[in-house]
């Protein structure tokens, strides 16, 4: 970070790199981005909504990326430069890439890195001490590997990727290119698999492996289990969040996002494009189609259609759940009217000369 | 893996070490095991449904596990060896096994090893480079240690047990043998135990420690703190999945299984062969028998019941759960419906004379 | 442990430590703490509630801790010696800390460790083997580095703090005094932060860190992203369980409590002295007043007021949730009784000449 803040960049370069158009003056320089409210002179930050737009004249910031079809009006008061840019927030999160380019944390291969027989190691690709490369893993280029990983024997890994330290990649897992892996995850750790013998559990030895697409992110702490036969398989661009348990035999689609705390169970097939969010759970041998939405903390019991938002416990329309959400405070309020009601519908059946006979287990 | 597809096993060979029965050529020669779709003519397979049976002359296996009921009736039609076994998917279990043993995955005591004073490895054990073993620890025989994994002191590992990377087993604690402890596993960590002292909390010592059987199996990334005093304890042929957490002083019974992503809190008591669920939790000083069986995602509040099968949250019969599930959903409609009825039956009431009193707070 | 009990203490010196008074022998000797029903002559216990006072007499202790107001009257029988306190249960809470001190695991600064450039090491500070220390890092004076963490560049970690094995603390992270980072923990991975770009997801880069204030302890396995800018704040005294997440951008007041498997979702505001119970999470962006309390695995969707107790899903005030509790399990009994009540109802209406017409979609 502190290495990065010495160079500032010209507004017009950011603006040319993502493709945007400058108004005011192209020549200033930033050093760093930074949120609106934060952002001073030295800083590019981006506006997206109108009310931020409406504060143009008071950021002080040196640059801000606003929508493409915004046309300030502000009388004669001095404007920060502008980047117009059709989507604001991603020419931002591109910007700010520019300013946090990719570290190499350390050269060369560390002198108390253990490395196995027959490990091929790409160009410029860096390995911690501490770190462990199996037999036979192939590194690709530029590859990172930070101190306290483990690369298991025969592991393959493209271009690019950055495993963080302490991540463990068990024997013959083969990962993308340009993927990252955060701290603590372990990829190919044997998925749960046991047989009854008597009154013991005999173990099914996990022979698969774990495929990781390019472009992944996998976040801090999470489990990806081998696959039974043949492959665990995490498509490309998948992005996980910490705490992310995947079983085995699981495949997840291109491009899908598993928030924190989500737990996949075995064989669950995952479409593309896929939201799962913080503290799921989806049971074993479900499908969940292209662009489905799993809700915060929905326990998955049946298949979900494609482009459907799901929510609850179980399962269900997203917007029933909400009902379901406001009705279930209410539950005990309910039981009491309907006892009072029962009670009233007798005295009227009796009034009636009819016999009231529900039955309530309530 | 690569290694041992090298020699192919004859069907006979295979029959014999599972006890089964050969039909067909004996001496057929097979080279891994496979699912059954998947398995070519140098792949075992096995096959335990009647659907499965009945494609039996289509598959191009090698050898087949068949139950040992089966009698083949397909007329003239050429069919695989067959194994006859009382249970086929535990012989294939057991044939898998025979084609993965377990790796040796580096020979000796790894040179970048960090090795404290007074320590006892026993004969053909291994520890990997990174790893750390603390003083006084005893390694039993056959033991692996792979890299980056933490033993400290006091620490006794027995025979045949694997610790895989980046493990860590702290201060004191007890592996029994032949267990697999899978990688970024913390083992005696302290209990979350604190007393307040004024507005802040006083950490209360975790002096005890944990112990756990002889052929546990423990997922990865799981957490098992040590007793305050005296020890946690897992028990022989404990089984847990990833993620799965296990407080301080919690004793767990042998052969059961945990599921992973479940918590079990303070002092918790689990019988033997108990199945708790994935993401389920246990609240603490619960006391569940044995054989019983917590549904996945279930909160247990109450004690369980030696065979029970509780499901839910709170928890509850499993039967009436899956009935609770079901409505649920439909809990919306329920009240509304009610409100009508309530509006139908002050009606009647009226046409009779009488004042309707339910008091709705819906 | 073993290291510690060679000396005993007099109960003289620990009622001195603690702000209490000596009943008895005040020069007897001590060696260790231990649960009332376990403590043998050589050990101290406590005693705080009346049943256990009671027992008094048949306790084999060679201390015990009782409250301030304790007057023993128990005739003639002779009592172990007593320490008056307050307090007992926090009196002895720090007795047993004088019998377990901080260890220091080893000596020195391992040559098997990974130093980067311009680290300061402070006075009495040691670093195990297979760590690493990344460029310009700052540890303070008796800092304890565990073999196999991961400390980062421009890290700073507090006096007397400790990093336990395989725990990760990644670039700019500050980390206050006497703190302890349980193992297999990640601090400062990346928040989850990322924006559509067609069918893809653009990474926002990370650039803030984590800050953790003095006295905190932070279980084993949990993940504490980096802010997005500025600062993820744990404050002081906060003490968080096993497999905690805290997503990037949250701050945590002081001295509050996380409890095992809890998730807290981005730049969710925590106030000082709140508890948050196991495996409950918190919606991103919300507010939780001081000293509030979220039960076990509620699900908090709206901002909690100061001093509130909630539970549930969704979260409610924490009474209502036990009645719900209650309520839940004889749902489908009500359903059954409010079908029975329509067909009733509309037998009354039809008597009275009217037409029921509620509309159910049960």
């Amino acid at each position: 970070m502190k290495d990065s803040e010495g160079s500032g960049i010209p507004v017009f370069q950011l603006a040319r790199a993502v493709g945007g158009e400058v108004e005011g003056d192209p020549e200033r320089l930033v050093f760093r981005g930074a949120p609106f409210d934060h952002a001073d002179e030295t800083a590019v930050t981006f506006a997206e909504t109108p009310a931020l737009l409406k504060k143009l004249p008071d950021c002080r910031a040196g640059a801000v990326v606003v929508p493409e079809s915004f046309e300030p009006s502000f009388g004669g008061k001095t404007l920060p430069a502008r980047i117009r840019h059709e989507k604001p927030r991603l020419a931002f999160a591109k910007i700010m890439a520019m300013f946090h380019p990719r570290k190499r944390p350390f050269a060369g291969i560390s002198p108390e890195a253990g490395i196995g027989r027959g490990v091929s190691i790409g160009s410029e690709t860096v390995v911690g001490s501490a770190a462990y490369i199996g037999n036979r893993a192939v590194l690709g280029e530029r590859v990172v590997i930070y101190p306290g990983a483990f690369v298991g024997d025969d592991v393959s890994i493209g271009d690019d990727t950055e495993i963080m330290p302490n991540v463990t990649v068990m024997d013959g897992c083969i990962i993308g290119r340009r993927v990252i892996i955060h701290a603590g995850t372990v990829i190919g750790s044997d998925g749960f698999g046991f047989t009854p013998e008597g009154e013991t559990h005999c173990k099914i030895p996990q022979t698969g492996i774990v495929e990781i697409g390019d472009d992944a992110e996998i976040g801090a702490c999470n489990t990806i289990d081998r696959a039974t036969f043949g492959s665990t398989r995490i498509g490309c661009g998948v992005k996980t969040d910490n705490m992310v348990h995947i079983a085995h035999n699981v495949s997840v689609g291109d491009h899908s996002l598993i928030v924190a705390q989500a737990g996949i169970a075995g064989s669950v097939r995952i479409g593309s494009r896929v939201t799962i969010a913080g503290q799921a759970g989806i049971a074993g041998h479900l499908v969940i189609g292209d662009g489905a939405v799993i809700g915060p903390r929905a326990g998955v019991v049946r298949n979900v259609d494609s482009g459907r938002v799901v929510s609850g416990t179980p399962d269900m329309d997203h917007r029933q759940w909400l009902r379901v959400q406001r009705a279930i405070p209410r539950l005990p309020g309910l039981a009491k009217q309907v006892q009072e009601m029962e009670r009233r519908l007798r005295s009227l059946e009796q009034a009636a000369g009819k016999t009231g006979d529900s039955e309530s287990d309530w």
